[in-house]
């Protein structure tokens, strides 16, 4: 191992992690007198002491060599902090760099500004603990852990000359998210991409116990990072003038690495999966803070992860301790009299966008770009008259992104993500452009793989999440088609990208991103062949409950309707979009005109399924879905075949959010308007897509909320027929119609009747599958009859 | 490599496996003529083919050859299945071995059952087509693929005898939660526990396309799982005959190594983590099944995932070609004229419990013993009279938790998990009685760690899930804390939870299990200095879309409402439990009789927080949480004072699920007594701990539903004061205050007055915590006034 640093730059490098060190202890400790120019006192330190002291010292040296690194070599790059808990190390290092002072100028390069940056950490007002959208420079929100590795390869698809530093922290690296995103190497082309690097931190401990990656032997590590597909190297140690040396001459080493293997790529031989360089930092956690607190060893151990010492007005020797601590990293050395970082120091840093702090492509929406599309009516399926024809709603919505696709290759900005399920999903028309990326082995009768491909599978939610999370974040566009009940693997992720979408809006230097676009099919109605395991759509309830501002949920009950909210996704900006569509033959209700119409309001009342006229209707039948519209539908049908008097009004709702008041929700129609539809004293029967109780929570507030009877998926599944999964949730058209018959009182006399008319089709109907296996063909063959 | 079988042994297994095979082809096709006595027809088809056969015939495979080693070496030995769409195949298997007819003995060892076994399978009424509850020997609900692996480490913990066979698909392989499993060989001590027996199965392909583990190199794959920490042995083949040999061979080499590694570690020698041995097996997806279909490679490729000939009907060549694959198993040579497996293929299964689809592990109701207890009512917090005292709930609960360890140390039936935060959420008391089980090197300095703990920690919420799950499903019992925002992480594990309880429920032969125990704390409303990332209610609301009845949800208000409910939960049986309650110092409000008594009801009028006597109150003030409750009660200390005259009463719900109507949940309490307590017209102000919906969802049939207004999360947070947390969701007692004179009409000359004050109060408190970033000492240092 040389040692590739002079003495000089030795000297000047671990200042400059000195000074990063030092304003972050600061951060954590102190409310004022940053640089101790008046003796400490308790008035100078925080009366709460918030912060996680850790990991931090890691992320800083990692940081001040990843500058050299881009200085020397002019590297387009950016940090993704893994363990992001360190937020005062990315604060600290983005100051020192003079971005921070740049999107926050009342945080300036001097005695003030200083005061301004320790005080405002962890304070009320002031910024979180956390690395969040906040912190310069980041697309990965610390709290949270594991999905770093993720994000770090969703950000350097398509962006060939960018180098994604990622540092996985050893406790995040224990989560499952974190586990498996090491395979992202088998989907990162060399020629096309640009590279990751990973810098798993082994500081060895968590909040209290030792990390597993940093006990097991050097031989474990290393053959499971060769397993995963990395050529691992090591830097290992205590005594930082070595480990300064270590790391630089480590950097050097893989940085060239990393050059050869893109120049071997893009030089037109064969695009083979290279051995990707990965680093594994081993430093004691804590390091440089205090040695031993109270008898206890405390850095190198777990007694550092958050405040070492603490009580500070109780024990006034920790006081002492701390101004020791502080004092250890000879701020006069590395700040002038006006508090300004010396020059031979700030020369350290990168300048203008080469600032990891500054960098564009982790403030996305500076480079993103509109997704050219085509005009979603080109692919409308023709529906002559409602129930006319049976369509594919997604494979309608397939044809669409295939032209996306097609449109948008010169700019290599739009990929579609799913755990292998985007032609099970039927949007295999994507295929006809483009492939399935794959780095692995590929055999001669492999179809529709390749290195070059853009749609992304891999039998990982998570992996599809974090992937499409990072892409956005960088400024492109995506589109994930899920299983509808699987989703929920990662609910945990979409709360997070939702806090942080939520928090960026605030947010003035942060510019909108692309929005995360969901496709929930393979849902809950039509897994009767997979079973219970595979029926839950609880998955909108869930997205239901972050902000109005961020989150928006879609039911078309058609292919025209899925078709216009698809085209109206792919055009918003910084929300989270749940689309729910089949993919199954299904009764097509509106053409592209109406269709567009209809999703430009969100709901509406279906005049040509309606009965009612002018007049006010005896009951309203509400639906959202594609499954509930035409059960609503059919018991339409069925009633006014039995009722030729019966004055129905039919409501389709498409965007959910349009149910909730006004106030709730931007979407939210006006109580007026609401009454006019829904009535004022008028049962309304509304078929749901999923759990009865979204609706209700939805409609609460609203005139005619106790005449809602909600019918929905009541957690009965099993492996059974399609129109079995609707009886046994009593949202087929046969309970339908009964609800409907059993809220209007001028029907009270034929109540008896229907009821014995409903208990005999769903007598014939279970005795039929029992015997056939199937539905009956009167279910299957279904229309409407117009 | 030896050939450990002789010719005949050979034979007789090859047979065996032709059986199992063809079973499994005859479930996925036919509804009679199941041992094509007759010519096949379409009418012997069934009219919709549903089923999985791609992984079926290698999941046959490897059960045989188990069947051989149980015999040979007499092990008790579970199946855990991961690639469980292959149900036909663990249907076939438990059938041939005599366990499924004793299970459903409609299903008989002849022709009738036979056919009535093909048949009922994806059949309405009949049984799923993945491995689900329903299937003897089962652990493993195979829909939701990843969670095979650590359900078959739960269920060897304290298992020392058990042999836990895990088959792990190459496809769930690339899931987040298995690609972390492979590590809990670092948790698994070979003195006290089991042993798990991974086989990775490299069939090579998913739904449509390569897996990745199939396509990385030899050595990258020896690699990866030496890096883990396993010995792999590689079974690799096509050829029948040669690849009986192989497995043999390797699972006579590989039950030799766990029986010497459980030798040397029961020995007395010290235990040390060794490297358990696996086996990976490259087998083709649809071995044995059709080679080509209509031109296209079936076997060994993605088109055998399914059902490789589908449309029988519409394409005569494809019953031929099942005609023709159905017959190449040679049923003649397997059965006799009666439908009867032949005696000498009989003889491989093993007997009794022996067999992999009788062990009572799989059926852990049947091994469940009742904890022994202590009387919770020793632990309780002195509270001499409400708010007189301070108390970390958590802390009470953990003490309690320690005597739990140590009356059942004896039977090791008990374990206690979190992501590294037992001492973190106060319940490290229990570390005077155990310590963190680690098999990792362990160091001089690490303390309350060794290979004999009984807390598991690891930073993954998945593998706390998984392994307690596995604990729980094979008869033991368990307590899982974990921070309120990322129990998210396992929200579709707990989905799928909660569906295999609520169907084993159903089946006479599973016998009920330990509850599944959440300790959700860390909350909402205490992550005020770790920021809005770790702010997130919303698993309660989650938790209640699942069944009423095997959901329960408690919010203890203080220490000994949580130690009351703590025990209720560790004597229930098939339910999920979650508790959410904070271990930050909290205000106590009732003496153990007083809990016990409010407990056992679920909620309660606070006759001593109330003003109204007997009277008709003019509001009711609700709450819910421990934070939410301090935050009502100094509300309405507060309109006390303000209103000397204000008739108030104050409810506590402890047990969410008594809101509900009782048609909903069997805990919901009547409609008069919810009037008696809500009122039929007062206002409700409810002051909840999560979010608004949840309460409104719950009581939306009953009478005074619109006068109710919650009080909830509202997706305000960041890293601020705890109080002022409270502050940005108007969950504090100002607005809450607010919002009672707001709705109380003989107040309504006195809005102004109090909504100045109110306004007043909450600017003073803004000003406060920025000038000195903590919340102001009447706040912190609030008590009730008695």
């Amino acid at each position: 191992m040389t040692n590739p640093l002079s003495a000089d730059m030795l000297a000047r490098m671990d200042a400059y992690w000195r000074a990063a060190n030092y304003l972050s202890v600061g951060q954590i400790y102190l409310r004022d007198n940053p640089l101790l120019r008046e003796k400490l006192t308790l008035d100078h330190v925080k009366p709460r002491l918030l912060g996680h002291w850790g990991t931090t010292p890691g992320l800083n040296f990692i940081y001040v060599h990843l500058n050299r690194i881009i200085n020397e070599r002019d590297v387009d790059m950016i940090y993704v902090t893994g363990p992001g808990h360190g937020g005062p190390g990315l604060v600290a290092n983005t100051y020192l760099e003079g971005t921070y002072s740049e999107f926050y100028p009342e945080i300036g390069q001097d005695d003030a500004g200083l005061t301004r940056l320790v005080r405002q950490f962890s304070w009320p007002g002031g910024i979180p603990s956390h690395v969040a959208p906040e912190t310069p420079g980041s697309i990965n929100e610390g709290g949270e852990l594991g999905y770093s590795l993720m994000h770090a390869y969703g950000a350097a698809f398509d962006n060939p000359d960018l180098v994604v530093a990622c540092v996985v922290g050893d406790g995040e690296a224990e989560t499952g998210a974190l586990a498996t995103s090491w395979h992202s190497n088998k989907f990162l082309n060399p020629a096309r991409d640009g590279a990751v690097l990973p810098i798993l931190h082994l500081n060895g401990y968590k909040i209290a116990s030792p990390t597993v990656l940093a006990r097991i032997s050097h031989d474990e590590l290393d053959a499971l990072f060769r397993g995963y597909g990395y050529k691992p190297y090591f830097v290992e140690g205590h005594d930082p003038a070595t480990m300064h040396q270590k790391m630089a001459a480590t950097l050097d080493t893989v940085m060239e690495e990393i050059a050869g293997i893109q120049a071997r790529a893009r030089s037109g031989e064969t695009v083979e999966r290279p051995a990707w360089p990965m680093i594994v930092l081993r430093s004691p956690k804590g390091w440089t803070g205090p040695k031993e607190v109270d008898g206890h060893p405390t850095e190198d151990s777990w007694r550092s992860h958050q405040v070492p010492l603490a009580k500070l007005a109780e024990i006034p020797e920790h006081l002492e301790l701390l101004d020791t601590w502080l004092r250890s990293y000879k701020a006069e050395e590395l700040f002038d009299a006006t508090g300004k970082l010396l020059p031979h120091l700030a020369a350290l840093a990168p300048v203008g966008e080469r600032r990891m702090g500054a960098n564009p492509h982790a403030n996305g929406g500076l480079l993103l770009k509109d997704l050219k599309l085509p005009d979603f009516r080109d692919y409308a399926l023709p529906v002559a008259a409602p129930g006319a024809v049976m369509g594919e709603a997604t494979r309608a919505a397939g044809a669409f992104l295939r032209d996306v696709l097609t449109l948008n290759d010169d700019v290599q900005n739009f990929r579609v993500f799913g755990p292998d399920e985007t032609q099970s999903n039927r949007l295999g028309d994507v295929f006809e452009v483009t492939d399935r990326v794959f780095m692995g082995d590929i055999i001669e009768t492999d179809q529709q793989l390749s290195p070059d491909g853009r749609v992304m599978e891999v039998l990982s939610e998570h992996l599809c999440q974090g992937w499409l999370e990072g892409y956005l974040l960088t400024g492109r566009h995506g589109f994930f088609s899920c299983y509808e009940a699987f989703i929920h693997v990662v609910d945990s992720m979409f709360n997070q990208h939702a806090k942080w979408l939520d928090v960026a809006k605030t947010i003035g230097w942060r510019k909108p991103v692309a929005s995360l676009n969901y496709l929930l099919t393979s849902h809950v109605w039509r897994q009767d062949h997979n079973g219970f395991s595979h029926q839950d759509p609880g998955f909108i309830d869930h997205a239901m409950n972050k902000k109005a501002g961020v989150v928006r949920v879609y039911l078309p009950p058609d292919a025209n309707t899925l078709l216009s909210v698809v085209d109206h996704c792919l055009r918003s900006r910084d929300y989270i979009n749940v689309i729910v569509a089949g993919k199954q033959p299904e009764l097509q209700w509106l053409d592209m005109e109406a269709a567009a119409a209809h999703c430009a309001v969100g709901l509406g009342v279906w005049d040509w399924a309606s009965t009612c006229g002018e007049e006010e209707p005896d009951a309203v039948v509400a639906c959202a879905g594609d499954v509930p519209t035409m059960e609503a539908l059919a018991a339409v049908a069925l009633l006014r075949e039995q009722f030729p008097d019966i004055r129905l009004r039919v409501v389709n709702v498409v965007d959910l959010m349009t149910l909730q008041a006004p106030s709730q929700h931007p979407h939210g129609i006006s109580d007026d308007q609401f009454d006019a539809m829904f009535t004022a004293d008028r049962p309304v029967i509304f078929v749901h897509h999923g759990y009865p109780a979204l609706i209700h929570r939805l409609i609460y507030r609203r005139t005619n909320h106790h005449n809602f009877h909600v019918h929905g998926f009541q957690e009965e599944g099993t492996t059974t027929t399609p129109f079995d999964m609707a009886v046994l949730n009593q949202i087929d058209r046969f309970h339908v119609a009964k609800a409907v018959v059993d809220g209007v009182r001028r029907f009270a006399h034929d109540r008896a009747r229907f009821a014995d008319l409903v208990a005999a089709k769903l007598a014939e109907h279970t005795e039929y599958i029992c015997a056939n296996g199937e539905d009956m063909p009167e279910i299957r063959d279904w229309v409407w009859p117009g």
